[in-house]
């Protein structure tokens, strides 16, 4: 064994994700790619808006080579974290400085950051179910350990009832996933409240602060006029996660930011320790060139219209052939609950008819499987009759 | 204390190099920017070869922009992963293939995956000083500890003699950069043979591998047809690490790559775990226009004259004044012995005449200071006349 102890269970859990991957390829060479509906990556398929190609195009014509490329203060461009503290302060009526934000490797480095800089080995984070399951791995990179809150089911909303008890004075953190992936819903402003009312409690019980970390990747992608209330502004001690990954259709650039409320207990010690760590992490800086184009697009619009019609037409469709479906409020993924106890029937008899989901035990929540509508909407509609097999095959409808 | 308690020391050393920049700054401000002689930095100064902007803008023009900005394997781009596996066969005769590479957030990325993917708690790692400060952080982000050979004066080789009394049973890597920083100095071939030997006398006798962690970003910063050992040719426990930081100028970009020779002990558990870190680590992937860019310009020659006039032009100026200097073979950075025994006095010293010197404590080697000479020509010239005064101030030459 020449890896660490803790990297065996992980390395062995990834292969499980790769698995489906490549029975998907396998799939598609024995059928056709257009005969597999592939509904279990969380990959966005709307189109890169044209903003980013200009401002790409245009930052490298005005601005010398030197800074595009080189390094900058580890937090980042300080105009570019002004801008993102002003953009904050606008929509969210907010009070940030640009040394209230640090540019970060994506959310999910920010969400290192965060873990480096406050975790003692020990130190315990409290995630809701269903979550995204890399949190367990970016708590456990510090010694951490990740405590779980059983799902609010079926509203999906925060079972706060059963956060309280699960609060202890090794919490440091709860993660809040606005709007949630895998469920795709919006947690509500009356639940964001309740949960500040949990978390002050607890922190006068415990004498120290339990932060929230808002992971808001998803934040623009809400339906039907709905808005995700902006956690910080009722909650002091928050710590907000922001990706342009969806928005932006950015991935694999790995560009987002952090921002620390200025009224968040020890801002003062926590906000030089988020540097510290971005920088000895290996991360240093967010890409450079990244981090001028999405000071030029921070309110750039999402095409949301490209995941409503999606959303629409498999919510109609679905719940018209029987499923049990989440309501897709938000993000890009709603969750079906199986139609049988065991998931993963339901997962394998929907490989038969070539559609790929995702079971969501890894996600804390046995006995619903997750669809992931960021695809084209010609596959959504060209995989409904493989939907009504599934259906008939389960006796449902 | 609401961050890490390991933290706070770590965020106390930062402020140290903080304090010299800010310094520099408030220097600038009362006698000039252009009278500041700021030779603290490893900002690679060579501008970004043409090649690099001809290739952002033909890729974006030509690839489909999901690809260029979206999600690929954790690991990389295979096809760029192919392009550095035939690379490195063809100039140094080894056998990789795609399968062997990662495509890393600099090889300081690269190094946190390193260790992320072999480091227990209590696990030891070597560097041998004089050494970059930063190892000593990377190796505590996942609970290890540094172990520091003593440097080797007056060659600046490794002291193997020391390495070998330093090896424990809970040694499992120890760190070679080639050339180094911060003494400009290039291990030859007879050194990385010895080492090899010791380091296979220690693996017999702890019947477990100690890997060669290979950090070399300054590969190609050798001078007078100098040229730098690959070092996993004489070692099969290598991990190779490279930065396109210097050679193309672009650190802020974070790119880099990793490579795990096939007869590394191990491969087939430590090449999942190193790519499951990338992903856990939330790095997730290498920043993915940038892969493509790098992936076209491996054997882009760096602008070797750009720093080497500026090596030869402060060698023989500051030695002719009596200054005693490590000979700058390598990377943009000599050692000056001070001329007193504590190098403060000296750093102090240089201030005063508006020179910006790193002392090099933090690097594992009190009494020295580190000059890196990636900086304008212009500068160098305008900085003799204040070294003058320096050498005159310690009554040298």
């Amino acid at each position: 064994m020449v890896i660490s102890k803790n990297m065996e269970a992980l390395v062995a859990g990834s292969s499980v994700i790769r698995k489906l991957f490549e029975e998907g390829l396998e799939m598609a060479k024995v059928v056709g790619k257009e005969n597999v509906y592939d509904f279990s990556l969380g990959n966005p398929a709307s189109p890169v808006p044209k903003k980013v190609g200009e401002e790409i195009a245009r930052i490298l014509k005005e601005e010398p080579l030197g800074k595009v490329h080189g390094y900058m203060p580890n937090a980042g461009f300080p105009e570019v974290r002004e801008k993102v503290a002003k953009s904050l302060n606008a929509r969210f009526g907010m009070g940030y400085d640009g040394g209230d934000i640090l540019m970060s490797v994506g959310a999910a480095g920010g969400m290192n950051c965060v873990f480096r800089a406050m975790l003692n080995p020990g130190d315990e984070v409290i995630a809701f179910a269903p979550f995204f399951g890399e949190y367990r791995n970016y708590v456990a990179n510090y010694g951490g350990t990740l405590t779980v809150v059983p799902p609010d089911i079926p509203a999906f909303q925060l079972n706060l009832e059963a956060l309280e008890s699960r609060i202890t004075e090794k919490t440091r953190a709860v993660i809040v996933n606005n709007p949630n992936n895998p469920s795709g819903v919006i947690y509500k402003e009356e639940t964001i409240q309740k949960l500040g009312e949990v978390l002050a409690k607890a922190e006068a019980k415990y004498g120290r602060p339990v932060y929230v970390i808002c992971d808001e990747p998803y934040r623009e992608l809400a339906y039907g006029g709905k808005t995700v209330p902006y956690i910080p502004k009722y909650i002091k001690n928050s710590i907000y996660l922001y990706s342009f990954s969806k928005t932006l259709s950015l991935p694999g650039e790995r560009i987002g930011y952090l921002a620390l409320s200025k009224e968040a207990e020890g801002h003062e010690e926590l906000m030089p320790a988020l540097v510290c760590a971005n920088r000895i992490l290996g991360y240093v800086n967010a890409p450079s060139l990244f981090q001028l184009v999405v000071g030029e697009c921070l309110e750039e619009p999402v095409d949301l219209e490209f995941y409503d019609r999606n959303r629409k037409l498999l919510y109609e469709k679905l719940t018209g052939m029987g499923f049990s479906l989440t309501d897709p409020e938000g993000a890009f993924y709603f969750l079906i609950k199986s139609p049988v106890p065991d998931e993963e029937v339901f997962v394998n008899k929907a490989k038969e008819f070539h559609i790929l989901l995702v079971n969501t035990k890894s996600f804390g929540l046995p006995g619903y499987v997750r669809l992931a509508y960021c695809v084209s909407y010609d596959m959504i509609e060209r995989s409904l009759g493989a939907f009504e097999k599934l259906a008939e095959a389960f006796k449902l409808g």
